[in-house]
């Protein structure tokens, strides 16, 4: 049994999910989010984040983590503070001895649905029926996390299922 | 007597700088830089910049500190990993509870030379003048931290400068 972490980075909202892979299935573990306010500084907002993904890592354990890469076309203002709420995350994937894989939007779209044009809603439906579900996972960063974490275990284990002839 | 830290953010090499002030008067402590290698994840490097930077803050112990923002017009490739190390800079200065101010690349040009359109090399030369230093600081993210480090203290200490009559 390997469990594997998502993580999709934001300093407003930094959604988190976790699945369970035994005997080639794909289980739903926890997900949420870490919400801060932008009336505490950009340091603090960067520590609870931490803390609160710690708390995570230590409750459920995973050994590896999927992590949404940053992908923006024209916002820099808006990229600048995922990108310090993603360092510190992948600080602290690092220092919790966790492998991690990247994937931008795309990557993960196309890993949940076999399609690059596939609706937010339907990559949604598609998570909460790979892993078990029995509504669609709120909110739509936690959801974007859980998404995150299966294109890992498609990614990492990809040649395993093969093997064993097992289609996730 | 108060030290203020000075860092200039970069996922390859990461500026710092120490000066001290004592009776009015702006004194070099420290400077360097962190530099990391694209051979290891970019985790292992958030890492190296965490430790390395908590080795300066807890051998020097300032207790402010004056960081450069992000000041990109253009390019957000090379914002992302500046902005991520940044992120874990911003984490480290909260949790060792060190109070922080952030300044554009134009706000410490103008602080340091009194006009926005000094090149490198003069803010560098008015740098060394400033505290004291018998050659400019090197490499370049150095003079840069040092230069945050110059302005955070103007910034925070105008109002005792100008009601004691002192003119750093």
């Amino acid at each position: 049994m390997i469990r594997i972490l998502g993580l999709d980075p934001g300093l407003a909202e930094t959604g988190y999910g976790v699945i369970e892979i035994r005997d080639g299935a794909c289980r739903h573990v926890v997900h949420g989010a870490v919400s801060t306010s932008p009336s505490i500084s950009t340091g603090e907002r960067l520590e609870k984040i931490q803390r609160e993904i710690l708390d995570v890592i230590r409750a459920f354990k995973p050994t590896q983590a999927g992590i949404e890469s940053l992908y923006f076309a024209k916002n820099i203002t808006s990229a600048i503070p995922v990108a310090q709420a993603r360092g510190v995350l992948l600080l602290t994937l690092s220092q919790e001895g966790i492998a991690s894989c990247e994937f931008s939007p795309p990557e993960i779209k196309l890993a949940i649905t076999g399609t690059g044009r596939a609706s937010k809603h339907q990559v949604q439906e598609l998570v909460r029926i790979l892993i078990g579900l029995p509504e669609a996972p709120r909110p739509d960063h936690a959801a974007d996390a859980l998404a995150a974490a299966i294109c890992c275990y498609h990614h990492r284990f990809a040649e395993v299922r093969l093997a064993r002839g097992i289609d996730v």
